[in-house]
């Protein structure tokens, strides 16, 4: 029995205990508590955060309790005008909740309560929602999933409010609208409830939360372990194609805690649902280490909540925006109110961490709780430190054996470049079918990027602000990706059951030489019979202006294929330096599998041993230098071809083609380089510093590749691809010289 | 005669008389003088904007000092290795002459004496530059345009520096390097110093400069009236298409204030030129008024150097980026270092008017001389104004009679959306062919852009940096503006001879109500037989969240056409109100005058009375309004057809089109409204507010539009589009409802 069942059953017991020991609850006893609010009163006036961001919700409320209540008959989707009303509704509960407690001013309270008195009105009145898209419809929203957003923000507005409201009320309020909307949502809707995914997450904290709150020990054991028999069938799915129910499934909040969340704390649907499920996670636990101390939540299998944190942080370019990893909105950030939330909750039950500071601060606002006041304290005391991104492989699996995420950074004074590198598994039901894929920012810049969902999250014109159709057709394809895509078909053929069954593995992750990064892993099973191995190295070089990226891919098949490897940059194309024809017409690059989204802009059959392409964006100049053999094609794509309602971006990728291929090896360095600024107008730096590229090694255990710069550096860089031992002694000859080394790759500068 | 011409017969007799009476010349004495460093120098330390500024540029200097002196053989096209060093050497020349100066180190004279005889070795053993495109060939560059660049600065060095270089070798220098480097950029460059052209002021302003240092009222009367007799034929062109000679063309630097400048200080080649040209006039107005004060050069032509620096400021968006109207390059802004001289001298040599003080405080610095001392000065004094653009009227034209650019601005806090509309002149060789176009902006984003140039200015990679082709086969061409397009060809046929007789017509702007702020002009000649007018109105109404755009065409025509009018937005498409087609394969939207460069992404025969397309930029939405007649088409277009070289940027547009008709209206109505955050994912008023538009009354003398919001509020907005007279009473019954109102215009609310 594994050490996280044993404890398991020991919290088991200890919740049995607890259950039969409930003392006489006292409100606020969630996420405020007696003490709590006491010590935040004292210090009022005190802490400038914590005054700042209490006015600023302060005004917020103020200004929706003169617009007066308003609880529209459910009717839209997210976007529409009932959603977003009920959605601002408990946003603005919970803090009306907060302001009471704080203020001692009951306006705020009698707000909190009138409105739960009108919601208890009008739920035992609802039918399902109206809109009929989900595959488990809500009441308030079209989805259980927005229903349980209200409930994990409302517990906390009454408990905030609780002692206020009479003991009739209360009855009314829970009778007619927490316990049947609990039950809604858990018991009718296992579907919903009972899956290990973000959904559920959220569906187990708002029965948690409004379990304490009541003191209701049947909801609490059912937020925490899930439903005993949900009656769901295996394999059943969602209405975006996500496995609802796997054998043997652990559920519940410690399911959903145990599963998705690698040891390293990587969640496996990727950064953007990882910030949207940190919220219940973080709250929830705030909520029973208050509730139920001796569960010992935060230090749940080695401290997980906490570490998690840290790596959402880490998973942000300089901007602190996340990397869109499979369905990721861009854009989204850690100045989200949801990390927010998770970075004070961190701050104050981690190890009051001072480069967490450094976050806050940059956050500008903090929680009205002990968190954010503790945040605040620590701001206003100056202890905060830089938060430094370091290069990191974070490992993916609950075992943490399901390959991983490594994100390798080159930070020279303000300037940062950074390559993430996926070669994770599926990531439930938002993940893409992109083993080995990567992207590549420049500070806040994409410079080869990972396109994200196809969504308008929240606009209504697009799709009711739900996935589109292209999220499946284009988004999640392989050849959305910066990587190999072999016959025109998807990883796994785009089957998720298959692709949910692997991982991709990690060969190699060295960072010691900060001049040399390395990320390089294998994957054998996208597709069959077909292994691929792929080395990326960040390196610092002499003769070069900035860090470049060198980009190794070794395919080897038991059958003849033809292999794709997409690079999507951004911006404006300078030069390349071969013949290529443009088409006077555009037709589609492909019929399926994402391919009939790309326009064929420009093709080219390579002659000449290096292909060389540039392009500006935002200021910088970048280079593509790629290793062509005979009959290597090339392509200029943009995407957006058989996109009738205009749901995609029509940005451009180039695409390098290997035909009828048993073994195929694509070499290229990406450099970035020069400026160019629009008001002085020069451009420095344009042109690429190499002279040659060339695959001067290579057999079944080791490749060697040699970069010439035009200043006379001869970069040689070795790769043992089949050995990946640290203490292994190798001696390699390549062009008649002979090379020793220790350890998987070795690299030189010839000057 | 003119007044102008009785101005210049007193100036060229009063300069004979300076010439006969030249008195012994002391240096510095041409931007700097010895007086003015005494000053400069006895204020050192004590103003910080100065200090700072003197800081940056020693640092510069310095580092290039260290570096040494390289004079390569000219060989490049710009952006080019000794294209990009010799123009780094005259700016350094020129800073580092006014170090000398202010600091009497005398490194830096030395530094300048070294590089001038180091030119005065090679200067005569050049022959004409190796590139050969220039009508105009310089030596030192590839166009005599930038050897007069180099003069112009280099003069100032020679200035600052003069004293210290020994007779022998001042004699050196003068008789190898600058005499026949004057007489070449004049004598021997008719074709480029005696035009009317920006081209011409640099040659000019050189010549000038380097004869003012040299104490040569020979060079100094050929740069102040041209050339007697420059043997150029009538009619010859230079290697962009432009117009050299036009019969009885007065030349020379007189000339070149004459007639571009417009009384209202606009620039006919338009902002990004006048930016360009306004170094030369100001140093050198300013270098006149030092030497030759009696001839009050800053009251020339009623002040019209200061005059035009103001209408400069004027044609900048909320970030002070000039708009790009004919050649302009997008981004180019009042934070180059050519607007960074001339607020400088504006304020001194002007009325010191504390709001030029806020432009020079966001440039952050200040040239090193009298005025950047006096700007520097004001700012420590706290004595700076906000600089408030105001909607504003440039005529256009020598005598103010050749049309003009309307600024409307409607600014609330912190917001401001800003209408262009162009209704000027040909604009010399740099115009484009785009009467009555438009574009817009919300703050500084484009929300429906002018293209620009194509070209990209200093990048070697695209054609040596210089105007791309599609820079006349698409960017001039009519198609590419928002304006309209008669059977698919380009006003005046695209000939640029019959395009500079003529220009639009201003009927009515009005900006007295700051709710309803007009423009109205018209066009006759784009289209011989067809007259057009088009009227835009930036209307603050009630219901609606922002000021919407009113646009109004009216075409009549002697035959029956086919009218294309294009709305180039950016951002993504997020609704239509119309079902459309998008095709399989794209093809091109047609064959000439810029249309082969446009993608036919989708179309519709409409079948509503108004089409509504939505799209979103920036976190902005904006939905277009159209009123529609039978069988008039849209098609969704995308810029980048027949783009070989990638030279275009593959940006999106609407157009409109009415086929076979003879009369035509063109109504529509441009809302921006709501926000999406990717943050915090909430869309809010993402929906067009507008319930319908409708043209209510149209006749040969009236046209009455009105706009019904969702909100129940009806506005409506009746034009006299015969009678501009400002005090004509009128009378229209519309919907058997009499109206009667004073003036051009008619604009209600009905509640």
């Amino acid at each position: 029995m594994g050490t996280i069942n044993k404890v398991r059953i020991v919290l088991i017991i200890l919740l049995t205990f607890l259950h039969l020991n409930v003392k006489s609850q006292t409100h606020p006893s969630l996420v405020l508590t007696k003490e709590g609010v006491r010590e935040i009163r004292s210090q009022l006036g005190k802490v400038p955060l914590f005054d700042a961001s209490l006015a600023d919700v302060k005004k917020e409320v103020d200004a929706e309790i003169v617009l007066g209540i308003d609880i529209p008959v459910p009717k839209d989707f997210s976007g529409g005008y009932t959603h977003e009303r009920h959605k601002r509704n408990f946003l603005i509960l919970e803090r009306a909740g907060v302001l009471y407690q704080i203020l001692e001013d009951e306006k705020y309270a009698i707000y909190v309560r009138d409105m739960l008195l009108a919601y208890a009105k009008m739920y035992p009145t609802l039918p399902l929602h109206p809109q009929e898209r989900s595959y488990a419809r809500g009441k308030i929203f079209w989805q259980a999933l927005n229903d349980a957003n209200w409930l994990v923000y409302v517990s906390q507005a009454y408990d905030c409010v609780y002692d206020f409201i009479s003991l009739a009320d209360r009855s009314t309020i829970e009778k007619d609208l927490f316990k049947p909307f609990a039950d809604f949502i858990s018991i009718g809707s296992p579907q919903f409830f009972n899956r290990v995914h973000n959904h559920s997450t959220w569906g187990n904290v708002a029965v948690g939360m409004i379990g304490l709150v009541m003191n209701d020990e049947v909801l609490l054991d059912r937020a925490l372990n899930g439903l005993k028999d949900d009656g769901l069938p295996a394999g059943m799915k969602d209405n975006d194609g996500g496995l609802i129910k796997k054998e043997g499934q652990k559920t519940g909040f410690f399911g959903n805690i145990d599963e998705p969340f690698s040891p390293d704390g990587y969640y496996t649907e990727g950064p953007y649902y990882q910030r949207y499920a940190m919220y219940p996670f973080m709250i929830f636990a705030v909520a029973l280490q208050n509730s139920k101390p001796d569960l010992k939540i935060f230090e749940y299998k080695n401290g997980i909540l906490i570490k998690s944190v840290y790596a959402l942080l880490n998973l942000t370019n300089s901007e602190g925006e996340f990397f869109p990893l499979n369905d990721g909105q861009k854009g989204m950030s850690y100045y989200s109110r949801e990390l927010v939330t998770v970075v004070d909750i961190a701050y104050l039950y981690g190890a009051k961490d001072p480069s967490l500071l450094s976050i806050a601060e940059k956050q500008g606002r903090v929680q009205l709780n002990n968190s954010g006041m503790a945040v605040a304290l620590g701001i206003k005391n100056n202890l905060e430190k830089p938060f430094e991104k370091k290069s990191i492989d974070l490992s993916d699996g609950a075992d943490g054996k399901q390959g991983g995420v490594a994100i390798i950074r080159n930070k020279k004074n303000e300037d940062e470049l950074t390559l993430v590198m996926k070669y994770a598994s599926q990531g439930l039901s938002h993940g893409h079918y992109d083993k080995l894929s990567f992207s590549f920012y420049n500070n806040g810049t994409d410079v080869l990027q990972d396109y994200g969902l196809a969504r308008f999250v929240n606009i209504e014109q697009k799709g009711g602000g739900n996935y589109l159709k292209e999220n499946t057709t284009w988004a999640k394809q392989t050849i959305a990706h910066n990587t190999i895509v072999q016959n025109e078909t998807s990883h796994f053929g785009g089957d998720f059951e298959t692709g949910s069954k692997f991982a991709s593995e990690k060969y190699l992750f060295d960072v010691s030489n900060p001049k040399v990064q390395i990320i390089s892993a294998n994957e054998n099973n996208a597709y069959p019979g077909t292994t691929m191995q792929r080395t990326m190295a960040l390196i610092e070089e002499e003769g070069f202006e900035k860090p470049f990226l060198l980009d190794i891919i070794q395919l080897n098949s038991k059958t003849a294929n033809q292999y794709d490897l997409p690079f999507y940059y951004l911006g404006q194309l300078m030069s390349a330096n071969f013949a290529y024809e443009t088409p006077k017409s555009m037709e589609p690059f492909g019929k399926a599998n994402g391919y009939q989204h790309l326009w064929k802009e420009g093709s080219a059959t390579l002659a000449t041993d290096n292909s060389k392409i540039s392009w500006l964006n935002e200021g910088s100049f970048y280079t593509l230098t790629s290793v062509n053999q005979p009959n290597d094609e090339v392509f200029f794509v943009r995407i957006g071809a058989n996109d009738p309602s205009f749901n995609l971006r029509k940005e451009p990728g180039i695409i390098f083609r290997k035909k009828n291929a048993q073994k195929g090896t694509f070499v290229s360095v990406l450099e970035t380089h020069g400026n160019y600024n629009k008001v002085t107008e020069l451009a420095t730096n344009s042109s690429s510093s190499i002279a040659s590229l060339k695959v001067v090694y290579e057999d079944s255990n080791y490749i060697g590749v040699e970069i010439k710069s035009k200043s006379g550096v001869t970069t040689l860089f070795v790769l043992a691809t089949k050995n990946n031992k640290a203490n292994q002694k190798h001696r390699l000859q390549i062009n008649n010289k002979t090379y020793n080394w220790v350890g998987t790759y070795y690299k030189t500068t010839i000057k």
